[in-house]
């Protein structure tokens, strides 16, 4: 059998975690958290933290908010090694897309990804769940989409700019439309099956934490747009 | 065993011919529809045409829509016979209850319902389904209930304003926004759970009758608030 590969996973909030426990069956996992530095080792077991200087692995996930990619990629970039793959998993795509393509060595392949699932909808398992993959350097990603088929996940490779845009649609909307339905303030006892389905979907989006509130709504360049026609279409 | 009480349901459309079947286990059913008449009892099986001149039972429904309640009620009023009950099945209360108050005769009592539920939601039966009750004139409402009760549904009895107030919120938000998304024209492969769930609710109103979306959306002297409501925490 052959041993597991090796995964690096840089940051380890709520997402991070939930990556290293999908992940734990498939790879080792090792993690860096630069907030974190040597509690992790104590508090996760299983999971080793690493000096920055030793980023070791095939692949290296970067777990952290968009809003604190560019600070991340200067930290890392000069611990890289050529042949390794770097993901992102931001909830935008082109911003981030950008920054990796502008601050990671050259001998480093990069693979913007959107994995479109949280701890709510990923509580059987990697199967089933989709994950968007947008090549940026390197042709690392097509093992990378590959391995994730091989798991059972649904892939859609794209470019950064249309994940943006159709992310506006889908993630943007529930975000916009959530907020402003809260905002109202009604708890009609009244109710209808397509109400209920409604209010579920605003209920799995509502708590979402702020920095993914505010990659979703205002960091993809495409939501003003929408947010405009769909305001011109509530006003027909 | 008691004999099953003779209900005569006035207009065979989608909705009286679904209420038909969910009551042909507990009533005998008379079906009187003024646009089709002796057709109906050709192609309906078990259920018999009545003519005006003889709307019989306990119970009266009005399953016509809101457009054609005031010519139903000038036409069914005198043939109805003290003691009955009346009751609508609009998808809006304050103008029903009115006009049936206004146009049936003193000795009848009436209900003004709003059934929350359609083909869809009403495939596995009456229990569970919510009926809402606005009690208009009489005590028969006390008994409708008490029977509805009985069968599993779940009871909601409040006015007519009251109920306007909320569906407007339930109902009407959910056709304005099926409306304004479907005009996006959106179909992203790149999907979320609640994405997911905000599309089934969107499909399960964004093709109900003609009549039935301009009740909701129209009719409802609530809707425009909330639409402005919306629209103001959409620009916020």
């Amino acid at each position: 059998m052959l041993e597991k590969p090796l995964v690096t996973i840089v940051g380890f909030g709520a997402f991070g975690q939930l990556l290293a426990g999908l992940l734990t069956p498939y790879c080792r996992i090792q993690v860096h958290d630069p907030d974190m530095g040597a509690q992790l080792a104590a508090t996760n077991a299983g999971h080793g933290t690493v000096p920055v200087a030793g980023i070791g692995g095939q692949y290296v996930i970067l777990a952290v908010p968009v809003q604190g990619l560019a600070d991340c990629l200067r930290q890392i970039a000069p611990h890289l090694r050529p042949g390794q793959t770097v993901i992102d998993v931001c909830s935008v795509k082109e911003e981030p897309a950008r920054l990796m393509a502008d601050l990671l060595p050259a001998g480093v392949d990069v693979i913007a990804t959107h994995p479109m699932f949280g701890p709510q909808s990923a509580v059987a398992g990697l199967a089933g769940l989709q994950v968007v993959l947008c090549p940026v350097r390197g042709d690392g990603w097509r093992r990378l989409a590959a391995w994730l088929r091989r798991a059972g996940l649904r892939i859609v490779v794209t470019t950064p700019e249309e994940h943006d845009r159709q992310a506006a649609m889908t993630q943007g909307l529930t975000h916009l439309l959530a907020r402003a339905i809260h905002s109202l303030g009604e708890q009609p006892r009244i109710r209808t099956r397509s109400y209920d389905l409604l209010t579920e979907a605003v209920a799995m989006v509502l708590h979402d934490a702020p920095d993914v509130v505010d990659a979703i709504t205002r960091r993809n360049p495409h939501i003003e747009g929408l947010r405009v026609r769909l305001m011109q279409a509530l006003a027909r």
